[in-house]
């Protein structure tokens, strides 16, 4: 079966102060022993990134924040599909991308953990994909309901459980690793 | 704009005590209050149901827990539809289905929360369906991961605060009821 490595908006944007504090700081490194790995065993990788259609987004595509960051950053002939919505499957072609070339299995990482890979984790996992989530190699934010606030580290715990199991299999960055060889 | 009632997975395999302990034993009778109010309104009403594809659930087609609980039962006319995945999106026919109607909102509510509620309201607002999540007509159960059990309440909080603005509005059924007044 061929596995591709799916990094979701590992964008310069979310370092911006304005989303309040983050859980997972080594999420970042995680990604790149990710990326090196794929690249490494010859395994396509496939980048994601938002190109946000709100006008004040520090993700929207004029924006610096739009950039991937150094960690993440696509080498030439890595495909890079641009969403505007949360599910990197929704308007950009990427499910007919993935079944052209026979790619049946899919590693999820990236931000936020609840947003953007939640929704696209679980579109994977309903499309038939077989579905890992690396769970150390996603993060999210404090959130906020008429309750007070959720902290980061509460979202990722609820957001993992959510999927696991249903939509995906959760693994660590090492686990992952130790599977590749 | 045409707004449209959707009930997602109101279905008697919940009640069987494999699923664990549950959060708001008031859903049901919210749906019912909205399933009459969409009635007694004129605007149309969809029903979701789960076909389990699993040997043993019993969410299978074939199963006493796959009928509908009489609170949500469909009234001859009212279109159903089959699903074998979370999302009501995926594999039923039902964006095409609202397309072809004009129906560009969705009220939505039913079971669980977490799971096929969460991914049909985060692919109807991806979608671009003005989407309204009803918080007292949803219900969700205990979840178990590494760290232990949290509990339905908790899962039913951060279940609603991912999806609060980024996918869907969330209101309650009094709330819903007085818009469509």
């Amino acid at each position: 079966m061929i596995t591709a490595l799916l990094l979701i908006d590992v964008q310069r944007a979310f370092d911006d102060p304005v989303w309040g504090p983050r859980n997972n700081p080594g999420a970042e490194a995680n990604i790149a022993r990710l990326l090196e790995a794929f690249r490494h065993a010859g395994k396509p990788v496939i980048h994601v990134k938002h190109d946000s259609a709100e006008p004040l987004s520090t993700l929207r595509p004029e924006a610096p924040g739009n950039a991937i960051k150094p960690e993440a950053a696509p080498l030439p002939g890595e495909p890079l599909f641009s969403k505007s919505v949360n599910s990197a499957f929704i308007g950009t072609g990427l499910e007919a991308y993935l079944r052209e070339r026979g790619i049946e299995g899919l590693v999820i990482a990236g931000i936020t953990t609840n947003h953007c890979v939640s929704t696209s984790t679980r579109m994977s996992g309903n499309l038939g994909f077989q579905t890992t989530l690396v769970s150390d190699a996603c993060a999210t934010f404090d959130f906020h309901d008429d309750e007070g606030t959720i902290p980061a580290e509460t979202m990722q715990r609820i957001g993992l459980a959510e999927l696991r199991g249903e939509f995906a299999s959760i693994k660590s960055t090492d686990e992952v690793l130790a599977g590749l060889k």
